[in-house]
């Protein structure tokens, strides 16, 4: 392999400085070559991300020095194994080690990388972070976030959890307010975001006891986590200008985030029909291809491709399994900038933070107070 | 008033046969006006309907006998009180006598109409509706049913439980199933509707201990029940063409269909919103105007207005709250449906031979197995 200087490349600040980010090349639907596309789209667009790159190195070493001057920017680590879409978390916890996944964690626990991102099975690369990272001290259950298509001023809110865990009691949901609030302040730049608890409705007598619960909870929390409480929100909310972050369970989470993007790609191939349907909306189509461009961009998956897992000691970027080079290079713009933004080490402050006597007592008062 | 002859809206035959719908004309967000248009749009496609209209007498009469022919076709019932989109359940069913709603669910509880519509708060009316016409024998959690936009011939996948109850066990999950087939099999004409399972992943080892236990007792009833079970699906299957019922509980169900309302919505103004944006792309909108027409029948939810109550005896149409004319014209169309089809002793039917012994041995069998 020749690490040639190229001209569309830029190489890193002498291939040392910046943030290093550790990549899964294994794992995805699409396997190596759309991950090392990702690379590559990401390493042209941004100077100051140095990659460590997990799979078969052979392989890798070659994908990569098809593409000028990423060699100098990529540390290729070798790892045999993979962890497939059928594993059990179960089983990759036991037998997990020299998969990709594994080292790609690894290099975050061991400080090499700051961020790492994988578009292998969510369960297990949940279970390799929780036994690998370790929870941070006053989480129960970590979550994973996502971004959602919203008509708020910064395009997006944050949805958690959307799949880390399928229960949470009332005080997981007040970590998640915290920990949501704290990602939509470094993710989305929002001095005090608004916190909704997703409910059947708004009305304070509505929904499980656990809701109930956590809406005192998190209510009394709001003023000392720096964020607003609007209260229960509902499932028309999620792209809601009232709200910043959405606070739910995992199962709830998961099952929204499906309906949201299986609901968005059957209106997006119901519009193909139409313009398909005759030869004068075909013209128009042909027409308004700049605002139909505009528009797949505002609700294209793929640009807003990343859970993020949080609750852990350091941060872990979860990418769509069926992500293509765009999508790639999306979820390592979101590990690039949370990189940036020393967004794990603030999160860790404002959930110990909550820990605090006073805020502890508040929290115990309201619990009594209601059960 | 004067029930004059009509050009536009056809008498019933004779006033008398046909089917009788029972209608609340109040508790909506647009008042009784919306809904006696809704009425007079009815009445005026479908020969076949007659109706028991309830509420405020002189105010109904008023609207009714600004429609030509149409009082020809209600009985006005005189009900002083209404239920607000603000009571509690609880309160209305201690002090709800004498509202519209409680007038209506009357109607169909003495035999007089088939299927009763109401706009009015959903709590309400499923209380008020377990309250006067019971649970059918062999039920323990009434249901309330959508239809969903679809891939499939049909157009549209029906999914319950969306917000009759926010638990339901393993037992409930299966009578879901049960009334869902049924529901598909009469209202959509589905001889063997395909039945999945809500859940945050489709292999077996995924989800809740009461999702596992749903899916063994479910799979092992498709035969008695005369449908066929995909096992576990996700939030993405909803619109799917892969199943035609999907069963869930009322928490989730709630959450996930006002989810996929509000992602149709954001996408459906960002498409205005990108149609509006340079002279070139107004002139395509207009020329592509029947298409996006076309694309705006197929997702408007108004034609598609009406959760079905299922499990009672009687049945149920509740309405959106918002709904104008057309929304409330279609709940109705599907109340004459279900009326028509005699949906309501099939589906007890159903219920009943599901408690057969052989099946009731079975679903035991399987529930031993499995916990």
């Amino acid at each position: 392999m020749n690490p040639a200087e190229s001209t569309t490349i830029p190489r890193g600040p002498e291939c040392k400085g910046g943030v290093v980010i550790s990549v899964d090349a294994m794992g995805g639907d699409r396997g190596p070559a759309a991950v090392v596309a990702g690379i590559a789209e990401s390493a042209q667009k941004n100077a100051e991300i140095r990659f460590i790159v997990h799979g078969p190195k052979a392989e890798l070493d070659q994908l990569i020095g098809h593409r000028q001057g990423l060699a100098a920017r990529c540390d290729v680590r070798d790892a045999a194994g993979v962890v497939t879409m059928e594993d059990k978390p179960s089983q990759v916890l036991r037998k997990g080690e020299g998969t990709s996944m594994w080292s790609t964690i690894e290099s975050v626990r061991n400080g090499e990388a700051t961020v790492a991102v994988s578009c292998g099975n969510t369960g297990a690369l949940m279970a390799l972070s929780m036994l690998r990272l370790r929870k941070l001290p006053g989480v129960n259950r970590p979550a994973i976030a996502c971004l959602w298509p919203s008509r708020n001023p910064q395009g997006f809110n944050v949805m958690l959890d959307v799949g880390a865990d399928i229960r949470a009691d009332a005080q997981d949901l007040l970590t998640y307010a915290l920990m949501g609030a704290s990602y939509a302040r470094n993710g989305l730049g929002l001095a005090r975001p608004r916190v909704g608890l997703l409910n059947v409705g708004t009305e304070e007598h509505k929904g499980r006891a656990e809701l109930k619960q956590a809406h005192e909870l998190i209510a009394s929390t709001a003023d000392a986590g720096s964020f607003d409480y609007v209260g229960f929100v509902e499932g028309g909310d999620l792209p809601s200008a009232r709200v910043d972050v959405i606070v739910t369970d995992g199962f709830t989470g998961n099952v929204a985030l499906k309906t949201g993007e299986g609901t968005a790609k059957l209106v997006g191939d119901f519009l193909k029909d139409a313009f398909g349907n005759s030869v004068m909306s075909k013209f128009a189509a042909l027409l308004a291809m700049t605002s139909l461009k505009r528009l797949q961009k505002r609700i294209d998956p793929r640009r807003v491709n990343g859970g993020v897992f949080l609750g852990l000691n350091g941060t872990v970027v979860k990418s769509h399994g069926g992500a293509d080079a765009t999508g790639i290079s999306a979820a390592i713009k979101l590990a690039f900038q949370l990189a940036q933004s020393g967004f794990h080490e603030r999160l860790a402050a404002r959930v110990a933070q909550s820990l605090s006597p006073e805020i502890a007592g508040l929290a115990g008062a309201d619990k009594k107070g209601t059960s």
